[in-house]
């Protein structure tokens, strides 16, 4: 979630308050070549975009390495408040090059389907926002088309395949890999297709996820290079024949003509900060079946060329930060030296028992009680060997008292702290000074990342690990169908594979209702799905939604185009 | 169909050809930016899309109108032999170039879909082609993608609205409007979508069309403005009521979203020929279901800044022209001066019976016998109050005696006729000189277009009228079904559109089989679709396929990127 609901504190309360289309419209962008050129990309690498976009040929970086630095910006357990880790890795970055750093931010792009569903964009919000917030926000640089693309063409030559006569014998009541669409369309969760007789098909039971949900996404943002590309689509897992044997993109030869469909999409793309600090926005998986952070592309792109890279992962440290540590740090060579957790007033008071809606009354008990759960990301994050700073990202309801009481209780926890007002000051500004100053003490003595399980562990024994040590939990349930599932994992010799865990964001258990700092309970994992290609095995515990609906009355039902081309309506 | 298994004539039979892609590859393109000041661009109206696309941004083009002339290039009823009207297209404007014409293309974009099946790119071929080809077959500048939004959209819209209680009344059995993908996918024809319960949508049949087929395409091909396309979007009509009364996106208040999600593609893509003329391509609907030319603003476009505007239609002179003068040209300001038709003496012999395998052997006759359907092309031109040239697409095969023989004819039927080579030698060097003199001949004694019908007739009667004239049919026969459409378009008040035929393109007739210039047959209308944004009534004779399917061995197949991020196995 973006911090668009935010009240920016400099405004007074008779002063209308901008939003973030007109902050971004007032601001004043830079030719993106000026930007490459500041951050030493030469211009021969340099593919135009318009005005403000550009992809990066990689075969024309220069081969020098700055090696830079990777911080990583992660969050306690989210809440419908809202904790703009977004927002807060934009500002950072801000307020490190301000600082006098070479900085570079790696972040995600943003997906249409819940741009026109419910949700803002994923461009930050207020005085820190990646920019132009618009195109970025829509269709982009068309990566998620490609992306697209080449995932339905892949099922399309499944389903070709099947119709012309199935030599591979793929059985197609077990054909595991999904079309998709970067689209909330409910309606398209469970379908059956192939219908209309003998000429159309053989009919058989399918359904779309989200674009975001796609294994080639993963697999687009675990690549360390084109050739690792073409070797992990190649070992995408599509289905099965009739035997149950695993059927793979190699086995159907299609890997080649998925990697000439991601040919330009896989080449990062550069924006900047309304500051100017230059932005890799690259890629997209969901956090939850998926690992979901930027590009590893984007990521070890700004470690060439910056010395500080900010980069973020999605939902609390519990999901994010692990699969950062446990999956993307493995494929690539993106191991942070801090980390910076994002935490509100508003989100610690929700984690502390108070209902949304109570949220502006002060409540210092509430901030001592939710603290719980940020104390335990705390330790979590070092568990993974790292020194955490917790960044507490300024609303304009919280109060004095209750902005001390934070800080007080991190001093006290012997925990880095900062309070930040990057939305409202801007990154660019003052707002994140005390931040970057945290920060920067902590990238003077860098921790060392550690995994939490070696990969020679057995799955079932990865997924006991993390619930034990990252969410407290006493154990583990696996269903019926998940136990048939480890064995068929074990028979086909995936078990050396990391997890994924597949947990609501709201709480350490699986039950989204448990906030602050549970423990003793159980987690239930339900199925598991081999993502051979991204190289992870996804834990489903509870219902996992992997293509969103829309609500009753779409975002998209105010969005325009007026006649001189200018969109109204998308914030 | 591309000319792609020409033999250019210049090779000896000992030297190894060159293909599309070779030839393209070996190609030195300008910096767009040069080609659009030569075409009269300022940079302020160019968004670049890497160094060889553009987008021009209208609003930014100087007032001043060259009012250019536009060329229509279009051809004999198509072979399986292949004319190569793309590739001529391309050529003719290069040679007019040469001849000091101030000269830009205006051509369709290719589907993603058809390529990984089994045709070549639509960018024409050998020394004739528009570049970067790889670029314009693969993505482009994204317009298909955004146009697949814009549709799907839509579609996830309406089955939201009706999970989300129906308050429009919509019968889910009469959706009107499918779901589409730039993909041959035949097994999502037809299929059953919001299956798994109340929770997951509400169950209907539903189905997949390719993105060329949308009506959204359509509508973006025949949109004047910004304001124009909106309106067309609204008046979309995408089901009925239980009641029977017509919906559309206007009742629904999707017109914005969807022309907001069509912001940056609604704007020309300029690229340019190997010889450097500047193209615009630019849109690309169906030329059966739809009217099968590039976008009018991309037409437009190209007239104000150009002298001589070449352009092509789908298919044959009976459907491209036909639709081009009826449909396209009373929605903008494009009506041609001159009418190119491409034969080959490869097609004429087929159409005088000759089998595909047995082209090579000369047979002077079969090219008199199939100067029928050339000649029946000629006097339809001439209809539509156009004189035209024909242009004779020379192949390496073609003997001396039958190109003769072809310009003799045409002489006897006293139509200019010019033999072009602009596949082997281009129209950059001199494969095209002829021609262009004598499209330049005609250019100077321009046709004034005329429509078939006027509009105030009703649809029987425009279809009867295009049959009777053009096809030269004895009549129309209308299914049962078709009959009560035609009672339903009455009374809704659709009668004043004009007619898109949906036939096949191989025959006058609706029966592909019957080659040359038959007469006496009967026309069947199958269905009537009303297709009100877009706005005519298309009429579906025989079996229109809207979703291709992929072949055995799909061209996919042979497709590849190397580390290097070429792509092998495109063409």
């Amino acid at each position: 979630m973006t911090a668009t609901a935010q009240t920016p504190s400099a405004a007074g309360p008779s002063s209308p308050l901008p939003n973030d289309l007109e902050i971004a419209r007032a601001a004043t962008l830079r030719p993106i070549e000026e930007i490459a050129a500041a951050a030493g990309i030469p211009a021969e690498a340099l593919e135009l975009y318009g005005r403000y976009k550009a992809k990066i040929d990689l075969a024309r970086l220069p081969a020098e390495n700055r090696h830079g630095q990777v911080v990583l910006v992660t969050a306690i357990s989210p809440t419908p408040a809202g904790e703009g880790k977004s927002t807060l890795t934009v500002g950072l970055a801000d307020s490190l090059t301000r600082a006098g750093k070479k900085t570079m931010i790696a972040i995600r792009e943003p997906s249409i389907g819940p741009i026109l569903g419910m949700k803002g964009g994923a461009t930050g919000g207020g005085r820190s926002q990646v920019l132009p917030m618009e195109d970025i926000n829509l269709h982009f640089t068309g990566d998620f088309h490609a992306i697209t693309s080449a995932n339905n063409a892949l099922c399309a030559l499944i389903d070709n395949h099947i119709f012309q006569g199935n030599e591979l014998g793929i059985d197609p009541r077990r054909v595991a890999f999904r079309r998709v669409m970067d689209m909330n369309d409910r309606s398209l969760r469970d379908m059956v297709i192939g219908l209309g007789g003998p000429g159309q098909g053989v009919p058989r039971e399918a359904g779309f996820d989200i674009t975001v949900a796609s294994e080639v996404m993963a697999v687009f943002c675990l690549a360390s290079s084109v050739a690792d590309l073409k070797d992990r689509l190649a070992r995408i897992t599509f289905g099965y024949t009739y035997d149950r044997v695993p059927l793979t993109v190699a086995d159907l030869g299609a890997a080649g003509v998925m990697a000439m469909l991601l040919k330009d999409a896989i080449k990062p793309n550069l924006v900047q900060t309304i500051a100017g600090t230059p932005a890799l926005v690259h890629g997209g998986p969901f956090a939850n079946i998926a690992h979901g952070c930027n590009s590893a592309l984007a990521t070890t792109t700004a470690r060439r060329l910056a010395d500080v890279v900010v980069t973020e992962a999605g939902f609390g440290a519990d999901l994010g930060a692990e699969k950062f540590i446990d999956i993307k740090s493995r494929a690539a060579d993106v191991a942070p030296s801090a980390v910076v957790i994002v935490a509100t007033v508003r989100a610690l008071k929700m984690h502390g028992g108070v209902a949304k809606d109570a949220l502006k009354t002060p409540d210092e008990g509430a901030v001592v009680r939710g603290f719980a759960n940020l104390a335990r990301h705390v330790e979590n994050v070092r568990k993974f060997g790292l020194e955490p700073v917790v960044a507490v990202n300024e609303f304009a309801t919280d109060t004095q008292e209750e902005l001390d009481t934070v800080v007080r209780l991190c001093r006290e926890a012997g925990v880095r702290v900062a309070i930040a007002d990057v939305w409202g000051r801007g990154g660019g500004g003052d707002g994140g000074d005390d931040l970057a100053r945290e920060v920067l003490a902590a990238l003077e003595s860098p921790g060392q990342a550690r995994q939490l399980y070696p990969l020679e562990m057995g799955i079932e024994e990865k997924i006991g690990t993390v619930v034990r040590e990252v969410y407290r939990g006493a154990g583990v349930e696996f269903s019926d169908q998940a136990r048939r599932m480890l064995r068929q994992i074990r028979e086909n010799g995936w078990d050396g594979l990391p997890v994924c865990m597949a947990k609501t964001q709201y709480s350490f258990s699986d039950d989204p209702t448990l906030l602050g700092a549970p423990d003793g309970f159980t987690v239930h994992v339900r199925e598991l799905w081999p993502r051979t290609g991204a190289g992870f095995i996804v834990a489903v515990t509870g219902s996992i939604m992997t293509m969103p609906g829309l609500p009753k009355v779409p975002a998209a039902m105010r969005m325009d185009l007026d006649e001189d081309g200018q969109i109204t309506g998308l914030f």
